[in-house]
């Protein structure tokens, strides 16, 4: 059995380890928490002392890491994964940017190691059940090679070019517009509020209409007019993608317009302290704002 | 049989009211142009001198004229319809704004006239085929009278409120956010292009994720990827819908962000010199600033 | 003695008549409101029972009225100026944008009345000084016939152009540069604030730099270092001169950027209740949002 | 005689380099660029083969570096100034934003090494003739030590602060600011011809009013009156500038309405293809969507 590892056991990376185990896959780990790495040495993987280490032993890495720069680390770092005697494709399933996951594959590259981009959506419910939707890049023989492995992390596996970073620029381009159909759907909804209609009536228009979206057909009713706002993605999630999404328009120097506003508006949400509340208490701004409940109408509620 | 009335049989009127006449509707009609009343009248429509002269006739009026100006002076201009002794029941099927709309409701139930406030979607080719959405709203009685006939308009008649006013708030919230939906999904893709990704690639993604809207699913594949930009909506009927939503923000203190920098890129079209193209076409904005086609890649099309 | 009218005797107008009788003008004046018309009186004006009373005595009369609806009202109304047999020339002191204004110029042309345009800036302070400033616009001949008394009135007399309405237009663009510069002097201080850096040594470079302005002049040290917000010019003014520019610009095709980002903000600052607060006063939004107060450094006090 | 050094010979570097050996400087210089180095050679400097070498032999170092990337080069690569046995104080002329200065300051303050953070405006001209703009902040011993040889190159040098990294902050809010001002100052002009004021009647007006700033009472007339648009201060930089503070609000939280507009504005003129012309000439971006030229008008030239 060819022995696969796994870098970052947070909250995305220990479900999506724990399944590859469950898969019967061979499994070498690390992070820098003592605590994650014994959980998953209980479920049968065995702890390396470094990703260096790791790459030692294992052909196919996985990372599930913070940020750009742990990932740089990780994997080009004293002790990092390029320097394994072992490792032969490194898969890189954390958001980082189209920019770094590029430059990792360049470098990578030169070192005769091949690399996959393939950031995930759908949260750490989707890790945990394995229905994450996976963007993914690369050398087309390196994704054959992960695909199996892929298929226990994820339901839809999109694959979306031959380049690292395509990924990336998918995931992002995706999460940029779903936060600008989200503050769009919030702020119409509002202002139709705002004017006197039920808010369930314009649904069920715009859910007919051209004003149509995910938004508007799973993020309102019922979480906002039921008054749930449990924190399933935080605002400060969101946000962080948005903002990568303009740092990459600024590098490829694509405009963009709503985009911007819908990040303006992120902006003060988090200067009003909203950063680790749910995206769906966001209408809470615009009712306060414009001094209308969206709530469903108590003739519906009939 | 009750003889009904129609006022304005311009791109829209002619095919409703045509609709009506093919039903076995009685119908007296008036426009200011001749050529349009003729065409009528050779479908079986009889011509009246005025709008007070239609009002005189028929007790149930329709209306699809061009501008709030226009509905106002035909409803309580001199020759008014207000000024008939035969109409009961007047339906307004124009897009005025909700204030003009409540006003005019207002004025009409001092004279004892109810009002039905039934602004349209669907476009010309949606007239002509009775497959319009109707955005409803007025007098719940009155609203049933006119049933009816609105059934030979359009296919999807929504009531979302029973004063006048609340149909064009939510017509208007629809298309505000359709503009939204709209630039924020062509500024996505064609960052998305900017960086390399083959769009059929990115919607792929999208439609199956949280970024998806009736303009990723509908508006971009097939007609931009197939460079196919007849006009179906003009750029600049659009933009007035958006203009008329942000009056009513301003009116009511509803704030909006995504919304208007959607006008903000509305404005930069019109004054590029778009404003008779189809919306479609405005994805060649982001093309030329940007430097990349939003064009399905070659290898797709094998 | 040529007899000369007053319309409008409010917060701006008192003061402008004022000092009209005390430069020996024999004035009839008008107001819906009795105690206003009471004060002048005890000053020596005579009062007139309507706007149509005042024109029939006086050749030369002045508005100082609130909105553009009560200009029309005042002027084309039943009882209005225009109906009067003594009326020669009307000069608006009010801001009523500059559609409005060239309609009545238009329309009072029509019927041999001349029309003046002389909007005004520098508050009741100025008024009641007489260190108004005036914008005007109109026919020459009849400007300089009311000239010697708009020198009673104001300290700077701008001639503008000789169309009614630009006066109106100049006022706009100058308030609207105005309030742009404002938000964009407020937040760059808060910014460099929020870097540590102290607001007076950040305002002596840019008051020597290419950043400087009236606002960086005047309006930040000492109002805002001195924590001094008294109320002088209230931010829901400020805001509906800006509303009325944007409103002009829609109407003749402009485009702006920096004004509409300014009005977003006005719009939140009224949307936080802060209407009724001298503009000053805004600069705690953003102390609010950044967690950094803009006030003088103690080392300064020394 | 103290030996100072200077690394970067450039478009600014090269005058400033030259008024110091004016000034009877002994000065010891490095540039990757032979030419530049060459140059100086021929008016009295002393070449050193790198950044190392002249921190071998110079207490002072003066850098004036096009890119924060290349700063942190020159200092603290291989060959970098930090290694040299001479250096006790370094002045960054660059600007590189308050992060980057930040953490320069901090690197250096550990081996022993005193920072300056000087940066400059005024242009080459302003470099050529010494009378630059420096915004310094650091130690202030440090700067009480540099303060001599800084009198040779800028005429207005204000000490903003006592932290590496203020002075930037000072510069990057000044620059911005001039670009909301100076988009500001463009659109209202722009607005008032569109309405049919000649340009001169309206800044005569503002230039007395609270409208008036830096731009209107020199960037517009005469500049862009007399349609010269000769490149004095190209878009791109001004861009770069504005881009620099837009990240500083990011990294600390401090929001931003008006100068994300003229970022916004100039990201439009950039993909236009305006970056190389002088930044008066984006006059012409509102001029064709207007329809209106700003231009003296004819009267005016009797
Ligand atoms: N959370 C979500 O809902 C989603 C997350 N993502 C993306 O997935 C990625 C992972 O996110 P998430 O799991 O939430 O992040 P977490 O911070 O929970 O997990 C990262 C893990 O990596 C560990 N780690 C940090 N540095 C190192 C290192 N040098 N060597 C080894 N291990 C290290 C962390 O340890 P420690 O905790 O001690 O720092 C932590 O256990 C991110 O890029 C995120 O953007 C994508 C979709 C959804
Ligand atoms: N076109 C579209 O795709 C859609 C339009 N709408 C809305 O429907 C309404 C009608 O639009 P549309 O049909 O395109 O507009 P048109 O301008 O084509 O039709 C209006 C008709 O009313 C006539 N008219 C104008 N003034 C008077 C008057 N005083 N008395 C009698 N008749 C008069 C016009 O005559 P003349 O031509 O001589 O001016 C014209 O025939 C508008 O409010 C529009 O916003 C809604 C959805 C889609
Ligand atoms: N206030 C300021 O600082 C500045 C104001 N302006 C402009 O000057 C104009 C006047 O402002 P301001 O003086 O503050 O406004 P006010 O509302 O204080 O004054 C208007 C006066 O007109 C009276 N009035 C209203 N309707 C009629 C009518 N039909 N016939 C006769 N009189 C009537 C009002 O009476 P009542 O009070 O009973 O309504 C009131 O006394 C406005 O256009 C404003 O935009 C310009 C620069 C600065």
């Amino acid at each position: 059995m060819v022995t696969t590892g796994f870098v970052g056991l947070g909250s995305m990376g220990r479900h999506m380890a724990s399944r590859l185990l469950r898969a019967d896959t061979a499994l070498v780990v690390n992070d820098v928490n003592p605590a994650s790495v014994e959980a998953l040495q209980r479920q049968g993987a065995r702890p390396a002392a470094s990703p260096r280490a790791v790459a030692d032993e294992a052909g196919i890495i996985f990372c599930s890491l913070p940020t750009p720069d742990v990932v740089d680390q990780v994997i080009f770092g004293e002790d990092g994964l390029c320097h394994g005697s072992a490792v032969r494709t490194i898969v890189d399933l954390s958001t980082t940017g189209p920019r770094m996951s590029e430059r990792i594959g360049d470098a990578l590259r030169e070192r005769g190691i091949a690399f996959v981009d393939a950031p995930v959506s759908g949260g750490t419910s989707g890790a945990e059940a394995g229905t994450l939707t996976l963007m993914i890049s690369g050398d087309g023989a390196a994704i054959d090679a992960v695909m199996p492995s892929l298929r226990h992390i994820g339901s839809n596996l999109f694959v979306v070019g031959d380049k690292a970073g395509q990924g990336q620029t998918v995931k992002l381009a995706n999460n940029m517009l779903f936060a600008s159909n989200l503050v769009g759907a919030y702020e119409a909804t509002a202002l139709a509020v705002a004017g006197g209609v039920a808010p369930e009536r314009l649904l069920e228009v715009i859910n007919a209409s051209s004003g149509r979206s995910y938004v508007t057909e799973k993020r309102i009713d019922p979480p906002v007019l039921d008054r749930d706002f449990a924190v399933r993605f935080a605002t400060g999630l969101l946000r962080k993608d948005v903002k990568l999404a303009l740092q990459e328009a600024e590098a490829s120097g694509a405009l963009l317009f709503v985009a911007r506003a819908a990040a303006q508006f992120l902006d003060i949400a988090k200067a009003e302290g909203m950063a680790d509340e749910d995206y769906t208490a966001l209408i809470r701004l615009f009712e306060r704002w414009n001094g209308a409940e969206v709530r469903r109408s108590r003739t519906e509620a009939l």
